[in-house]
């Protein structure tokens, strides 16, 4: 039964928006004994402390993980290697290590290698996020009502991800099961690509001149908006998506930028009937997608 | 005293998302004796008859026009110039003629030449809408605190244009005058290349394989949620911008998509740096937006 999930003990390693709304759940469901995290930060450590978010703060990753049967690494996924590296010398026999990155594929490669036999690493992805950073940004309900996609590698034990899947429902999100390749993909198209888009047409405002930028500052409510409040995420952590979804990143960015070509040449050439057989052909999506909210 | 305005008679030339919220702010405000609508559909004017939305309904714009002092041009901007050639004669003297679209050189060059010389012309765009079309989707306060630009051209009567901008303070709205063609040139960053974006990747998704597609929708809160609502805008409304904003946007587009390619060949290239940088300097255009929505 998920609703009996328990760990001893739960480190976060990392203290940000992710890990600071999985310290509060754990907290309020009760789900471990003790929780402790780790965060590089002295500034970070201290607004966590002040938060009250934890048990103990660690400013090393491997002493946070010491003892603890669930370790959840939350931070930018670059990091992983070395964390993982510092750690795993202290990690417990059994113990089962998840994340929370955005991409799975080179999660799986950077981490599965440098874990000792006896641990078990099983991947996740919580689809949900707001473009605040930090432990003062968290939220206990910040899961609720989302998907998690768990992409363990063939041979994970399935007691592991099991656990890993009840910890996730009683943090109210739907679980599902992908391979980590397709998982890169789909995630490259619904979520990589339009933070790629927002970030640079936020950046291509930054360089018009001064008078102009005002402006599209003060009309932002034209749609500009939308696309800055997504261009206000964390630096670090998308640095570290498109850096580590290369392939999938950069095909379906191929496949975006002929069909802008393309309809950059039906307004080039005043093509009208192939815009709006476009705009038309795009409502239907919309639809799918207030269904599958509401599902 | 803007809080004085009023007319006579109001003619909304076109009862959709915009018409229908005027018409029912103009009521609410008490801000003309009669308001007329014109609509080439049937099935909306039955809709806006049910709803009891103006005092007259009319299928042709020279009638719903006639014995108006006030005309507002709430049609995609595609049919301005057979509208305005078919509503000419009935004009009263001394009727000022406004609009409310997206573009305003083209809507100038289209509407001006084809009045009498006795009636005023004053172009304007309030910037707010929604993704959703028809007259029952209107409402009365989709204009408060939001931008109204007025892009007059020089040697309109001030009289009228200070009429409209009365208009629409009573709307709740902040107005704005700017030239025509700076007003196109920054709506076409703030707005049209943003709505592009969207109906793109929309399209690019609606292009994938089926299963794929399926799971871009599941996982859709990712970033791609936010698009597909910009992309379910109504397609002729969005049809007529580009084809009238075509020099604009090309332009903008052109800006966009050199920086596109940049931050591609940061991403095939792994320079973790460049993405960083750029990452990084668009929070501050967040702020700066949510300064700018503050004042």
């Amino acid at each position: 039964m998920s609703s009996d999930i328990h760990f001893r003990r739960i480190a976060l390693i990392g203290i940000g928006l992710i890990g600071s709304s999985l310290a509060r759940l754990i907290r309020r469901e009760r789900l471990a004994d003790t929780v402790t995290a780790y965060s590089r930060s002295a500034a970070t450590r201290q607004r966590a402390k002040e938060l009250d978010l934890v048990d103990h703060l660690d400013d090393d990753p491997g002493a946070a993980a010491a003892g603890a049967d669930l370790v959840v690494l939350c931070t930018p996924v670059g990091s992983y290697s070395t964390i993982v590296e510092a750690m795993a010398p202290r990690l417990d026999a059994g113990a089962i290590v998840t994340d929370v990155g955005s991409v799975k594929r080179a999660v799986i490669d950077a981490v599965a290698p440098r874990l000792p036999e006896n641990v078990h690493f099983v991947p996740a992805h919580p689809i949900s996020g707001t473009e605040y950073s930090g432990p003062e940004a968290g939220f206990d309900t910040l899961f609720e009502g989302r998907w998690c996609v768990l992409t363990p590698p063939a041979g994970t034990d399935p007691d592991a991800v099991e656990k890993v899947a009840a910890f996730w429902r009683r943090a109210g999100s739907q679980v599902d099961l992908m391979s980590p390749d397709h998982h890169d993909m789909v995630l490259a198209i619904t979520s990589h690509i339009p933070h790629l888009l927002a970030y640079n047409i936020v950046g291509t405002v930054a360089d018009l001149e001064a008078q102009t930028q005002r402006e599209a500052i003060k009309y932002a409510a034209g749609g500009f908006r939308d696309f800055t409040r997504i261009a206000a995420s964390d630096p670090v952590m998308w640095r570290d998506v498109f850096l580590n979804n290369k392939e999938a990143v950069l095909e379906m960015l191929g496949r975006f930028t002929e069909d802008l070509a393309s309809l950059q040449r039906a307004i080039r050439w005043g093509d009208g009937d192939a815009l709006e057989a476009k705009f038309v052909r795009t409502r239907a999506i919309r639809r799918d997608v207030i269904e599958a909210d509401q599902a």
